[in-house]
């Protein structure tokens, strides 16, 4: 029933559908060179004929029960509406908006006129009238952004007559409505059913994140948008933009608006302020937090062309060799840029969080460069030119911290023993004995963010969503207390080989195994069930 | 200039653009898992301001001239015509459409009106005002196929005041058009621009095909259609339409409808007579030849669907399993029911090859059933199963001899020692050792199509390109003659993991690599040079 429902919304697209591009089948034309991947049995697809309900949910909530009872939801009368008790009023924008979407993925733009033409009575199925959004806190947080301390926890009946989600917060009934709508399919003749059901949900980890690169290559605000769209189908709850980089620097900046004049590609591959304005409430209005990622010192090229004296001049054999390298961090002028460069940063992202790098530091610069030495010799540093980057970074986390923002910072930076705020965040990128770079980060009371087995731009034959998907992220040695610290993850995909081309397909439903990872319980992990209901989800993903 | 002209192209179509996605950097997070993908220089894309004309051709043409020396073209005047003396009148559809065609790809849709805006005197470049176009054979083919012999080859100059292209046959001119519209460029300011350039231009190999697979995951038309678009731009002259396997029967049989009606994923996902008329004729205007594949014996499990009988049925201990193995060799009736279908498929299809398949026959169903040993015995093929896939596969090859069709086969139906027409072509896939198997295939005197390097369905990070662009065909032990036996390559997008979602962005611009393997001459092999002219190349095609 769903695989029809879908054909009508795949053609709408411009698309057929087609069973999931994930299958594989036991015949090919030789072996794929890496590994085999081994074929579903043509049965597998059987089974979707006679799908019970939780087949086609993405993630899997944490507590539901379904019932074999279905009700029948009549487009042209159904309702999402604010319930009794409920803190949020129609004047919640954010609530509204979230109606209109969800009332549209169930139903679709161009069927609200095909209810009329079969009367209901034509079906023993009772109706389901409405769904009742109940928001309990006090202020439901309309206006608010999302934050890592929000509620996303609901509770959702679906009893005749009426379905009733409930949320302490805004954000826990947006979670609520996607999976309601998950739950909504629609049979052979048209008809649109939901299953009698309860469900009680909240995500296993709080920070659930995709990181897109728009510094290789520059991705329209469609494709972000796009992207923001898909998160949420999947619960994700933080883009982390890693807005700027070597390669280009397309953040229109307010103060310094050279940077992107002469860092970008071009003046037209640029974010204006309105650009920025737009990702962040589209993305707040799905529950979505936009954290920034500015990173220094190094993976700064693109920041030189427009900040005279901003980076270190690169020497050779004494003589200027007409490049540069990282920031360069023994200047005062340096820090008098960055305190204005993210007091304006602070002020246009609204998140309690930015992200300030900190990877990847070649020192090769520092080193031949004399002035460098020479300010090493006197602040003490001996040769050891981690602790030069440690100096620079401590002066950026105390600039950040005077502007009332947490912190998060690739690992090095606390590899590199800089004195950290207790409130930072380390990410953990490094594949190699991620689980041990985890324990220590959280052995020395720090939270700490998984990227490393989430690198989705790297690419491979078959069906590697399973590899991503059967990461356990607390499979690191520690207390329970070390546990606790690791708030969520990340999928990463990094923009060398990424534009608005290719980023869809080659990022969803792949990032989808990380989405059901960080939110579902830590018990959710039969990939033949997690197949089933990832095909469905694509299916009405497209 | 290109960069700015593609922008606007870009833009049209909901794109923007950016520097190719094949671009690598040097520095990034982490090392790739698999190898190092050395990055250009970012001096790379600097050439591409001062770029000659030659920067932007793909494939490149065998010997081309060009001079600094520019002309200009004003949208709103400049014509495509027949030129004197040609056998083509304005009566040739083939043409006249092409011209359309190709004046949209250089001017826009858009663009007609613009030309105006600026008098065309304010510039010094003296104008080019038609490209005269030449046909120079009795009959110019405008009704015709394309076919393994046809005439590829044309003459083009571009000098004041007419630019004259001649070809042979229309073939050619299409050819030749395409490499026309790639010189011209659109410059800072929206002028369209011509150097003065002469061109001499001929395929290196005649066959150079893109095989599509529809039974895996079936493929809208829409994505077959824009496919060939790229192969035209691409200068290839084969869609090898592997229509039907395993997983489903989307071709639509006029004299056995159950077998899509049955044996495809649904009644939707079908290619209906008129679709695959449409996509032949939508070929046939492009310069690209059809080639359907039927493969039997093995791939046929959808056509146990809606054919009865067809398949062997396969035993465990001496009872039925109810599961079928390949088509059953040893009944009349197949041989009844194949030289009827193939009666069929000889008539819808034109073209003068038909691909009959014949890889991976796995032996195991044949043998556990009793009847099939009993045949064995009777033909006295002893225990020798390959006998038996010969046996059929020597029928099926005559049934096909008889509609006057020549064939092309896997390589283990030469492997598996059929007496094969001499005028059979032999397809070679496997991987592992396959200049080995051209020595083979044309040592016995058969036609060979190289596949084996180029499955571009197996995916890698990186600019895995540049291993299917340093495939040198004739790298095989064999004389002379033998080498001229090897007619040409295929780029295999088999339908595992491809469906309308992800399949231009995973076969594009990674097969044009392939494209000018097999137009280009020997000696083009600069990697740099490939890599700049390919960036252009895929801007172009955006």
């Amino acid at each position: 029933a769903m695989g029809k429902a879908m054909g009508l919304v795949g053609l709408l697209l411009g698309l057929v559908l087609v069973p999931a591009v994930l299958v594989s089948t036991s015949l090919r034309h030789g072996a794929p060179p890496t590994e085999a991947v081994p074929g579903p049995a043509p049965a597998d697809w059987e089974l979707a004929v006679d799908a019970v309900p939780e087949d086609s949910l993405w993630p899997l909530p944490q507590w539901l029960h379904t019932s074999p009872r279905q009700l029948q939801l009549a487009p042209g009368r159904f309702q999402l509406v604010h319930g009794a008790g409920s803190s949020a009023q129609p004047s919640c924008g954010l609530l509204q908006d979230a109606f209109r979407r969800y009332y549209e993925y169930m139903f679709g733009h161009s069927r609200r006129r095909r209810w009329g033409r079969r009367p209901l009575a034509a079906r023993a199925e009772p109706e389901l009238s409405e769904l009742q959004v109940v928001i309990e806190a006090p202020d439901p947080g309309c206006e608010s952004y999302p934050h890592l301390g929000s509620s996303e926890a609901y509770h959702l009946t679906v009893t005749e007559p009426v379905a009733v989600l409930k949320a302490y917060e805004v954000w826990g009934a947006l979670r609520g409505l996607e999976t309601f709508s998950q739950l909504v399919h629609e049979d052979d003749y048209g008809s649109f059913l939901v299953n009698e059901s309860e469900i009680n949900d909240f995500p296993r980890f709080a920070h659930r994140g995709i990181l897109l690169d728009t510094s290789r290559h520059y991705l329209p605000l469609k494709s972000i948008l796009t992207n923001l769209d898909a998160m949420a189908f999947n619960k994700f709850n933080v883009l982390h933009w890693h807005i700027v980089d070597d390669q280009s620097f397309p953040y229109q900046s307010i103060y310094f608006p050279e940077l992107s004049d002469k860092g970008a590609y071009s003046c037209n591959l640029i974010y204006t302020p309105a650009d920025v304005r737009l990702v962040i409430e589209y993305a707040r209005l799905r529950g979505i937090r936009v954290i920034p990622e500015f990173d220094t010192p190094g993976h700064t090229q693109s920041w030189g062309k427009g900040q005279k004296d901003l980076l270190t001049p690169c020497y050779n054999k004494g003589q200027p060799t007409g490049s540069f390298g990282p920031i360069n961090p023994i200047l005062n002028t340096t820090y008098d840029f960055m305190t204005k460069f993210f007091k304006e940063i602070s002020s246009v992202f609204p998140d309690a969080y930015i992200h300030l790098g900190g990877d990847e530091v070649d020192f090769s610069c520092w080193k031949s460069n004399r002035e460098v030495k020479e300010f090493m010799k006197k602040q003490g540093f001996g040769s050891d030119y981690a602790k030069l980057e440690s100096y620079y970074i401590q002066h950026i986390l105390d600039i950040v911290s005077s502007y009332n923002k947490g912190q998060i910072i690739w690992q090095e930076v606390f590899d590199h023993k800089a004195q950290l705020k207790p409130d930072t965040v380390v990410e953990v990128w490094m594949a190699n004995n991620y689980a041990h770079e985890l324990s220590s980060v959280t052995g020395a009371g720090f939270s700490a963010v998984l990227a490393a087995p989430w690198y989705l731009d790297y690419i491979s034959y078959g069906q590697d969503w399973k590899k991503y998907y059967s990461v356990e992220p607390l499979d690191f040695p520690g207390s329970e207390e070390q546990k606790k610290l690791l708030i969520g993850g990340e999928a990463c995909l990094w923009g060398e080989f990424v534009d608005a081309t290719n980023l869809t397909p080659r990022l969803w439903p792949r990032a989808s195994a990380v989405g059901e990872r960080l939110w579902s319980s830590r018990n959710v992990t039969d990939l033949q069930d997690a197949f089933r209901r990832l095909t469905s989800h694509r299916c009405r993903m497209l």
